[in-house]
C-alpha cells in the first residue's frame, strides 16, 4: 500500500510502498479514507527541535482520520466490516494507574499513531478495536476526519464550568476556532479571540467571537478587552491555544481574579510567568489540558455535532490528494491554511 | 498606646505614642493580647523590593493577633466587650463581584490591617465587627495570635481533595509545618516535606512527614522522593509554600501526571517554567492560593484545633515582648525562628 | 400608603392604608414601581396547609419587585436616591455559619418579605442596602420585577453541569419556562419540557424546547421521551420544577444512570419514592434547590438577560394594577396566566 | 470442583460437584482461597423478593474473594500463574457510554459473578482478566477476601469531601464499620454511629466513632446527636447504610442544611419522605452509591490498607470451612456475626 512515511531524521517525508499492517485479534484493520494534517505532522516533517527529541524513524506519520473497516480481528465484537469510523489516536498501556482509572490520556506509556507506532497518513490503519470510533450517519466524513482536534477543543473547552462565562480564546488556529463555536454553545455568555493573523480573526468573528484583538497591536489591545468583560477585570474564562510564549504570559494577565486558565497549546521553549500577580494573588484555577477523555470527549463532540451546535466545515480550507502532500506542507509551511484534508480515495 | 509603626520609606519601625483608634458605629475596639510576626512584616522592616512597590508610611504594622473587645460601635451585634477574639485582616470592599459571592478574599480593593491600614502591633485595633472571629475558650491565646496562617495552611490544603493522596510540602517554615499537621488530618497517606534547614526538617518529622528531603542535596533527592509515591511517579498533591523560584520549579517536577499543585509562597520575581512537560502534558490542575475564605477556613481551623487534630504550638519558638521587637526581627534576618510571637500584655 | 395585607388568618388579602416604614441607617426606602405575584402569594391568598404553618398575619405581602429608591440610611454606600433597583427578598442573619461562608440562601433564621416580614406589594418597601440590587439599563423595568423567579430558574439550571447534556424540565410554570431558556443558553444539546397543560407546553416549544410532553397521556410517553436522549436511557439532567408528587416520581424514573437531578418544586406532602431502582442503582447526583445564590445568581441572570440570551417577557401574560388585585388571584385560580404583573405606579 | 450452587429457585443451596470452569483467551482461572459472605448472598439463600426478581438459577453463587491464578488465556499480558489476586466482580459491557467513559460500575448491561453468572464460592473462578486485582504483600489474604465490601464503604465515603467534617453513618454492619474507619482515616473530625445493635455499637466506638446511637431509644436521641455537631443543626456528611426505611428517614433529619448525603443501602420496598424539609430547603446533595469505581476505589482502598490507616480484622467475626456453610447461613440468620470469611483450602 501507499503510506507516507517519515524514512529517516532529518526535513521531509517520502510516499512509499509499504506492506498493508497486520492485525491481532483484537484489532481492526482501517481503510482510510480522510485524514486532517495537524501542527504535529508539520513539525515532523521540518524536523523541529521537538520532533528530533521525540521520534525515531522510520514510521508512517498521520493521527487524524477516518475510513471504513476492511478486516476485524477474530475476538472484536460489536464492530462489522463496512463500519465507517474515525478512533482515537492515543493506545494506552491498560494497565497503569491512569488507564485503569478512566484518564488514559495521560498514561507515561501511551503510544500515539503517527508518532511512536505507524499513523494514518496511509491507504490503511491497524487500530485496536477500543480505539475505534464509530461514525453516526450525521457526520460528513469531512468533518470525522478532524474529530481527534475537535477533541482537544472540546476537552479544553468543557475542563471548566463556562455557562454564563466571558471566555477569552488565544490562538484562533484550527482547533482555537473550533474552540470558539463549542464555548458559545456551551453557554458562554461572550468569546473574545485573540490572534495576530487578520484571517484567522476573521473566521473567529464569523464563528461568533463578540470580538478579535491583534496582540501585535500595541499597548491599549488589553485595556480594550477588559473593557468587554463583565467585571472589568479580564475574562472569567482564558483558553490558550496558541503556544506561544506571549500568547501563555497574555493569558494570565487577560484573565479577572478567580478565573480559570487551560492551557493547551504548547510552548516550545521554557516560559518566564509572573506566578505572584498572575497565578497566586488572582487565586486562578490553572489547568493542563491534554489529549481528549476517552470516551467522554468523543461522545460530547458527536452530540455538538449531531446536533448542530457546531459548523466546523469552515475551517477546511483546503483538500489535497495525497499524491500531492507536498503541496499541503508547502500551504503549511506559508501560513496560508487553517486545516488541510489529506485524501486517500482514489 | 503604644504602636510598632513603619514612620517612613527605608529600613526598620519604630515603638510609638500613637493615638488609640476611633470606631465606627459598625467596628469593634480590640485590646491586643497577642500577635505572630510574618514574613510580610519583615519585608516591611526590611524594606524589600516587595515593600517599596507595596506599602505606603506612615501605619502601624502587623495583622496576626488575639485579644479582648474594649469597645463597640452602636450598631454591632452579637459581639460584647470582653469577648475573647481574633480577626480576619482582609476587609473587603463589601461591594464588588467578589465581595457579594463569597470571594472577598481576592476583591480588588481589599484594605488589609498592617499593610493598607493600622494593624495589630499596638494596644488597641479598631476593626469592622464583620471581621472580628470569637474564640471558643478550647482555643488557646497563643494559638489564637497565630489563627491567619493557619487559615493559610488551612485554605492551601483543602483547597482540593486530599484524602487517601500522597502530599509533598515545598517549604517547612510556619506554614508549611502547620500545613504537613492539616494534611495528615485531612486524610492523607502520606506528607513527604522538602526543606533546605535541617532544623525545620526535624520539626516537619516530628509533625508526622513520612520523610523530608533537602533539595540542595544534589541530584538522586527526586528520584528518592518518587519511590516514596504510590505511583512512583510524584505526588498525588504539591502544595508550595516557599516562594522560592527553585521550590516553585519542584513543585512540577515533583507533581504526578493527574495531580493537582497549589500555589502559595510568594515569588519576589518571575520564575522560568517548563509548562510542556511540567503542566500540559501532565494534564496538572495549578491553583493560587491568596489568603483565606471568608470565613469558611476559619470555621475548618476552630474545627481542626477544638477536636485537637493539629497541634500548632511547637512552631512557636519564641515569645518576645513588644517592647524588644528588635530582638524578634534579628532572630528572623538569622533564620532561627519559625513563629514568633509578640507580646502585648503589661 | 397603599398596601396589600395579609390582615387575619383564614383566605383573602385586602387593599389597605398602612403607615409608610421606617429605615434604619443601613437600609434604603424603595417606592414600588412592578411587582410579580408567585405561587407563594397564592398560597397565602388561599391559604392552604403550607400557609397557614408558615405565615403569621398581619404582614405585607409580596416578594417580586422593582421600583426607585426613595431615601437611603445615613450609613448606607453606593446607593443614591433615585436609582433603579430590585432585590433579594431573603434576609439572612448575617452571623450563622451560613451567612459568613456564602451560604445566606439556606441560612436557618433567614426573613422573606412578604412571608415573614412586611413584603413588596405596597407602594414603599423598606430593605437592607446589602440586599439591594441595582438594574442596568438594558434590563426593562417588567423583566425586573421577576429577577427573583429568574434567579430560582438559574440557580437550579446552574446547580450542576449542563453543557452538552440532554436537560428534561418537569412542570412549565413560570420558572420552568424560564429555565427551559436558561438550559438551552447555558450550553444544553436538548431540552424537553413536561408538562400536563397545553398552553404551558406550547409556550415551553416556543421558547426552544425540542419536545413537550405530556404526562398525563398514557404509558408510552416515557418511553418515547428515552428514544429522544442520547443514551436512549434517560435525561442526563432532569430539573423537577411542579413539586408534585408524580412530577418527582417521573424526575427519577426520566433520568438515566449517573444524571443529575435538581429539586426546586416543593411538595405539599410526603413522596413516595424507589430510591433503589431510582436513584441508588442508577448513582445519580440529587440537589435539593433553594432561592438563589447570594449574590452569584443575580449577577448570572444580570449577564444572561444583558447578552439577549435568554427573552422572559413572553411569560408576563398579564399585567394588572394592583388595585385590581382580586383579578389578578382569580387568574391564578382559574390556571389562566403564567406570569401577572402588579403594578403599582399611579 | 466443589462449589456452592443455588440449584433452584426457593431457600437454600447445596454443595455440588460441578466442572472446573473454561477460561477464553483474555480470562483467568482462580484457585480460591478465601471468600466472604455478603447480605446479597444471603438474599439469594434465604430467596427474598429482591432474590426472586433477580436471579435465574442455576449458579454458583459469591462475590468477595482472593485466591492465587491458577491458568492464564493465551492473551493475558502482565499477569502470572501464581499471583495473589482478588478481583472487580462487576464486569461491565465495555462497550456502553458508561463502560467507555470510567463509570463501569453503572453499566446497565453488567454482569455480576454470583448473581448473574457464577460466581467465587467454588474451588476455581473464572475471571476476565481486567477485572483481576494483583494483591500486595502487606494485604493478608482475610483482609484480600474483603476488598469488595471494603471498596463499597471506600466509594460511598470518598464520594463528597470528607475533611474538617462531621460525619453520620446510619447502620454499623460489616460496610457501616469499614466506613467508621475510612471516614476517620479521610479526614473527619468526628463519626457518630446509628445502629440499634448494641454489639454493633459497641464496634464503632473501638473502631473511633465520637459517639453511637440507638436509634429505637425514644425521642430524644436526635436532639443529643445534633448537639455533638459543630452548627447544632445536625451532620456535615450522612453516609446511610442500613437500607432501612427509618434509617433513611432519618437520614435527612440528621443532615444539617447543606449538608451531603450518601445512600448505600438498598431498600427492600419504597420510602416515604418529607423532601421539602428534608431535601429542598436544606439544599441538600444527596448520592446514590453503586458498587465502587473501577479501579480508582481499588486503588484507594489498597493505599488505606499498606499505610496501615484502616484496621478491617476486628469485623471478621467468623471463619467457617465451606463445607459448613450452613452454619455460615445460621449465624448470619441469627443477626449474631458482623462479616463472615469461607475459606477454601483443604
Amino acid at each position: 500500500m501507499q503510506a507516507l512515511v517519515k524514512r529517516t531524521e532529518g526535513p521531509g517525508m517520502s510516499l512509499d510502498a509499504v506492506p498493508v499492517p497486520e492485525i491481532g485479534p483484537t484489532d481492526v484493520l482501517i481503510r482510510i479514507q480522510k485524514t486532517g494534517i495537524c501542527g504535529t505532522d508539520y513539525h515532523i516533517y521540518s524536523w523541529d527541535t521537538w520532533a528530533r527529541n521525540r521520534v525515531r524513524p522510520p514510521f508512517t506519520v498521520g493521527h487524524e482520520f477516518m475510513g471504513v473497516i476492511e478486516k476485524i480481528g477474530g475476538m472484536v465484537e460489536r464492530l462489522r466490516v463496512g463500519d465507517r469510523v474515525s478512533g482515537e489516536g492515543h493506545i494506552g498501556c491498560r494497565h497503569c494507574y491512569f488507564c485503569r482509572t478512566g484518564q488514559g490520556h495521560i498514561c507515561r506509556d501511551v503510544q500515539i499513531i503517527g508518532v511512536d507506532r505507524d499513523g494514518c497518513f496511509a491507504e490503511f490503519l491497524s487500530l485496536p478495536a477500543g480505539n475505534v470510533w464509530n461514525l453516526k450517519p450525521e457526520i460528513s466524513s469531512d468533518v470525522a476526519a478532524i474529530l481527534d482536534p475537535i477533541g482537544n477543543a472540546m476537552h479544553t473547552v468543557t475542563a471548566q464550568n463556562i455557562a454564563g462565562r466571558a471566555v477569552a480564546i488565544i490562538g484562533a488556529g484550527a482547533i482555537g476556532l473550533i474552540a470558539v463555536q463549542i464555548a458559545r454553545s456551551a453557554g458562554a455568555m461572550s468569546v473574545i479571540a485573540i490572534e495576530p493573523q487578520e484571517h484567522k480573526r476573521t473566521l473567529a468573528l464569523q464563528f461568533g467571537a463578540a470580538a478579535a484583538f491583534d496582540p501585535t497591536s500595541g499597548a491599549d489591545w488589553q485595556r480594550q478587552f477588559c473593557a468587554l468583560t463583565p467585571t472589568g477585570m479580564g475574562a472569567d474564562v482564558v483558553l490558550e491555544m496558541s503556544g506561544s510564549g506571549t500568547g501563555i504570559r497574555n493569558a494570565f494577565e487577560l484573565a479577572r481574579p478567580g478565573a480559570d486558565v487551560a492551557l493547551l497549546g504548547i510552548p516550545s521553549k521554557e516560559v518566564q510567568l509572573d506566578l505572584s500577580e498572575g497565578v497566586i494573588f488572582k487565586g486562578l484555577v490553572v489547568r493542563g489540558i491534554n489529549g481528549r477523555l476517552m470516551f467522554e470527549t468523543w461522545y460530547q463532540s458527536e452530540r455538538f455535532l449531531v446536533e448542530k451546535k457546531i459548523d466546523v466545515l469552515p475551517i477546511i480550507t483546503h483538500r489535497v490528494h495525497y499524491r500531492e502532500y507536498m503541496d499541503a506542507f508547502a500551504l503549511l509551511e506559508r501560513g496560508e491554511a487553517v486545516k488541510i484534508l489529506l485524501e486517500w480515495e482514489n
